[in-house]
């Protein structure tokens, strides 16, 4: 049985500000959830019953606030049209930016779409980019839209929101960043050190934040100089950055 | 003024059935209804004095109807939670498959998502592929968020929808398609000519489809073997197969 104030609590946490009061988030699926108990403790799991099989119903008996429902009952707590079975509950991690050593980390300049940014999230696991440091104007990586998008994700990248002014100027390595003049992609060095700063859907990159930036990359369209769409959605341009980053790292790697 | 029918009929169009009926889709903002008036005629616009002086209220003016609006008339006819200034009405293009004789090509298996199809519409603008040919079960390109997330590219991207058997049984060159079991993209050539097949969000290219395949492709993870998400997002991973093709070209074109 789902009870009425767990629905209430479950659809207040579409909004931050109730995020931010209890500090949790809500995930829904078996792929999400799972990947998400692999790194986080649940504090409530509401399941069919099939699903909650498959996620270990015995493990998360024992350690996390479990209700078995109907598709009906869970139909009413989730944010889903076509609800998957799962609505869970997650700590939201505390998480403070700090500069890692060494490696690639992704700087999000004022991201507004929390599709976008899950997707981000995403590609950002994929191609092992652990370290993700968002404005403060960035969209809430909590919300439900966008932790759908990261697929779950967040179980492995860290995400903290902070001053990019701050981060950015005490940067040691390279910060590069997309810009429709910036020098193609492809003719330049990439290291795998650094920052890669991408920026706002309408506005990209903050003129303050693009002081900070050493190299200014362009993803070329094709064929050049054929009339062509403005620019690329944020989450493709950052996956399409990524991805040669990693290509060249794996030339490096087999040219030792 | 903006007649309560107007709002009526646009309000409408957010639904497949009714654009189908009607023959009109939806487009809003500067940005998309200027691109996509390079291309098609508008048959109505309704937009803020400002904005219809932005997109030339004298050539509109000439040749659709043009309601100059206020914001709040605006919000209730428009689609967005940030109404852009115009909400305009173009007619859906008739478009049949017909196999280009050389180049690439896109064919979408069942993309349920419209963000996702209008992003990669949108790339496909961006890196020159002019056919996307989308199989019976995928979205509606016309839907208005799809129109949205193309930013206009529909301008210039022919989208058909087909029995993609039929379209691919017909195919002489190469069938690209990404799978997890794939052979490494950047490590196999990559033609200009064929097909890319690109497949549902949770399940991938249809087994039926499949057989089609002639080169199976894998954007590969970094590091290789660490623990990662399962997938990319099909917008995303659409997005740097295409910016590996288009580099390989570029890379052969220099080499000439």
């Amino acid at each position: 049985m789902l009870s009425k104030n767990k629905i209430k609590l479950i659809k207040s946490l579409e909004r931050r500000k109730f995020r931010d009061e209890v500090g949790l988030f809500v995930a829904e699926g078996p792929k999400v959830v799972a990947e998400l108990m692999s790194a986080l403790h649940p504090v409530y799991i509401a399941a069919l019953a099939e699903v909650a099989d498959i996620l270990g119903q015995e493990a998360i008996g024992q350690s996390s606030e479990l209700d078995i429902v109907s598709p009906q009952e869970l139909a009413r707590a989730s944010f889903l049209r076509a609800p998957q079975g799962v609505v869970a509950l997650f700590p939201i991690p505390e998480r403070q930016w700090t500069a890692p050593s060494h490696g690639l980390s992704l700087a999000l300049d004022n991201i507004q779409d929390p599709g976008n940014l899950g997707t981000i999230i995403r590609a950002a696991d994929w191609f092992g980019v652990e370290n993700v440091v968002c404005s403060l104007g960035t969209a809430d990586v909590y919300s439900p839209k966008a932790v759908q998008a990261t697929m779950g994700a967040l179980a492995r990248v860290k995400v903290s929101y902070a001053d990019l002014d701050a981060v950015l100027s005490a940067a040691t390595g390279p910060v590069y960043g997309t810009f429709m003049d910036g020098t193609n992609l492809y003719n330049q060095p990439l290291g795998q050190d650094g920052f890669i700063v991408m920026g706002n859907e309408g506005q990209g990159i903050s003129k303050h934040i693009e002081e900070w930036v050493t190299h200014r990359l362009l993803i070329p369209s094709y064929p050049a100089n054929r009339p062509t769409i403005e620019s690329l959605n944020v989450a493709v341009a950052t996956s399409i950055v990524l991805a040669e980053f990693r290509r060249r790292e794996e030339q490096t790697e087999k040219g030792k």
